[in-house]
């Protein structure tokens, strides 16, 4: 029985890419890190160190930056579609690339009632990404977003659920429920409007967060990723990871207060970890 | 000579406190972690492990999310101002306590072009802050924010520098300036406005890094003081801790493309650390 | 075309569990993070928000602490593999259960040349890990090691490299190598003595890397993932993620110095990030 | 009332400087990270943008990789104060310096019963620090360690505490008592066997953390502060951060189980924290 290589990528992870857009006075920037992984038949690289077939990781970063500039650095998908063709088409020994890249949001700074033209304020800890990968299949795009929080101080219940031994929870008809969302959905093609397209699957995502009178996380990521889909044909499934960060009631009755679900501990570890994926027959 | 016990207090840190208001079916969430310390004479705890003067961190705890309740959790300089008052006035063997809070501000989910009742969304990295010391001298509140993220794409040089037999660095006259601010302001009393008051000092705080032209960081943090202090006589001082989060052009010339302050690589480390306090005379 | 629920899982996550064993005076001490997903068919839950085939998150954590007294805490895969059996045999509903563990090393505070029987310090930031999954195929262990940090300062090359329009590297015959390892091997059965086969497993690991002279890292992991299969039948494959940890050579000669490998710039981003399986025919 | 410049400083953070000791086959490895904080009348700079007296924090970087060559890099507190003189002594408006260094320990890979020659792996997760002062008034020394994790499975009560109307907390005789160490100590002077010291000081808290019978953790504090103090003359005092790290005994009585001090939740937040300094009369 021989040992034998199995599943192998490589790359540069997390380059960190600012562009400004200066032609006008009033400067655009998109702020992104980007992740390579380049895939092929790279045996000789690992049983013998033969570097021959090798792109350096080194120069996967270099490309990176030049195609920021060559290719301009617009819609993110659009920015990774263009990297990942290249590694592929360009480079002999590469047969399939991963190119990930995250978006940091900018807002330009409020002065006199409008936005300056050059000063930037970081907007939100949330971050849009996309995965793109090419290889002799095509092109997947998957675009999603991370670390988008949430809560709801009411319109949440959990109860009717199963009980056994080790079961100490009450059942609530009304309770917080929060979640930092990830969010990633698979495009059936690669003709998109990348930017509005992200824009609106993130407003639904929001509104039937707040909308759906929730019976359990689990359904409210089923009404979410449904409503994704039932508005946006282009999309084919969508996956939703939703940590459940417990808030739990402080029991005041020691100190003689109620609390009529006003004030909450937040807790940081456990958490409920839900996930789900939607998709279409 | 004698081996002393010098400085010492303790406290509970970090409690995650999370105070709905849902007097009205529109809620308000105030979103806070709250640390504790308490200063005394407590030399018999050290000695000798007599804890009968010693209430508890869990107490301290308790404390805090039940004053959540029956002082309520507004504006959070007058809930710290609560909570430290407390601890001087109502325990006997304490002489003095600090109360640090961070608040986490949240947005209303946009639903139907309109904020939702009760689900909300976290807006930000940034944290306001303020911390309350309530001793023999009185009452002192210093707040201020933190992970504030600013960016200039121009508007920026740094040149007629100090040259030694280390120096490398070339001067410039356009560069890109990018900050995490960290800003605390000293009031002079306890009568103040504070949500407006801080979101006028942040108000100007920006203004200032977008609109004055900057000949190095430390000028540009001067003028961030000075303009606080000329427009709120209740701030003593201000004090800014600003990294240079460094963005290196990147050489593109031996791809063949002129970059013009365009493509960026943004350093993690090392960075530039500027700090300075701006009082009165 | 319908719409429907993909692939699903639900769990707590992270349960700090911290097991004393103190049947004599010299206790012992397990201190591990559990994350437990059950899996079968939960289309009620998120359809119609019906709970009554959910065992509560909550539940689940009770579950991972009573196990820890009821079942002891040994080694972790044994714990794992019980919890799993549990939750598919025990709760109805339950198709397949996943049940990761990362556990925490301590090592007895030494005390006049001896080991304290009730005092430890953690050891090393590595973290020793299993994933356990038992559904209808059986179970499957899959154990490793995270955050083991390596370096070689010398005995490592990289040079021979495919050369694009984008390559501006140039080869080296002797640079440091450093990395992170992550490594996961899975196990062709149960019955196994995890502790003992985990140390030598690291040993192998750790050997190879300082003994191949490498020519790079995908060389480099390539031995050490086969060296472990050699000696270890009960092992199917080994799983290598390895960022690589730049340690860059600093020009000193502006200072008129010379840098023979002696003086580098340890970078935090970006990473080059070498992943490979290595199994059996 | 005039507006002034008070406090301020400006240097570089968090430089990753390797240095490797190669003058035999049998390399050692130094890991460290350097910040550095000049002081002096800085005020053109600040008001007006005058960079004539600012060393840019570029150039002290490179100071520091200088350094390492030009000076070695050995016990970090023998580099520190060269780099804090040199920038004092040579750099004219310059009238103080602050130099901050961590150190990563690492030890041989074990090969065959012996360490490797060349290659290393990083030993725990507990960090070496100094913080040197050098201006008018001399050179000052503070010397330290932090994220030392220690944690005694019994030998710690706390009972007898203070009781007010928030009081909830049971006296306990047996508890679990764990803290992630931060002490720091201030030498008299700078004629000190830095390694050694250091070596003596660690094992002198390792000592008494274990061996003190804990009635709360003050009394640890003082009792490890107190014993350095009197084995060290060399010392003038001692600070201790200690956040009291609550690992909670789970309630297994709803299981049928009885819970002797065996099975904790092990919390993250909020957690106590302790703060003392020892000194001399």
């Amino acid at each position: 029985m021989g040992i034998v290589l199995g599943t192998n990528q490589y790359g540069k992870a997390e380059n960190r890419v600012v562009r400004i857009h200066r032609e006008t006075d009033r400067h655009e920037i998109r702020d992104v890190t980007v992740s390579t992984a380049l895939r092929g038949d790279f045996t000789a690289a690992h049983r013998h160190g033969d570097q021959s077939d090798v792109l350096p990781t080194d120069t996967q970063k270099n490309t990176c930056y030049a195609f920021a500039k060559s290719h301009g650095l617009g819609e993110i998908e659009d920015y990774a579609l263009a990297l990942a063709r290249h590694f592929v088409d360009d480079v002999a020994p590469v047969r399939g690339a991963r190119i990930a890249v995250d978006e940091f949001a900018w807002e330009r700074v409020p002065v006199g009632g409008t936005g300056h033209d050059h000063a930037f304020v970081r907007s939100g800890s949330e971050v849009r990404t996309t995965v793109v990968t090419v290889d002799d299949d095509g092109a997947q795009v998957v675009s999603g977003l991370r670390d988008l929080v949430l809560l709801k101080s009411t319109g949440s219940e959990f109860a009717g659920f199963l009980v056994d031994g080790y079961t100490t929870l009450a059942p609530t008809h009304d309770r917080i429920m929060s979640t930092s969302l990830v969010a990633t959905w698979t495009y059936t093609g690669t003709e998109v409007s990348w930017d509005k397209t992200w824009a609106d699957v993130r407003r639904i995502l929001l509104e039937r967060f707040a909308c759906v009178h929730s019976l359990a996380l689990q359904q409210t990521l089923w009404e979410m990723g449904k409503a994704v889909l039932e508005e946006h044909p282009e999309i084919a499934e969508v996956s939703l990871s939703a940590p459940n960060r417990h808030h739990f009631v402080v029991d005041l009755a020691p100190f003689g207060l109620e609390n009529r679900n006003e004030v909450f501990y937040a807790a940081d570890r456990p958490y409920g970890l839900i996930e789900a994926t939607v998709g279409r027959d």
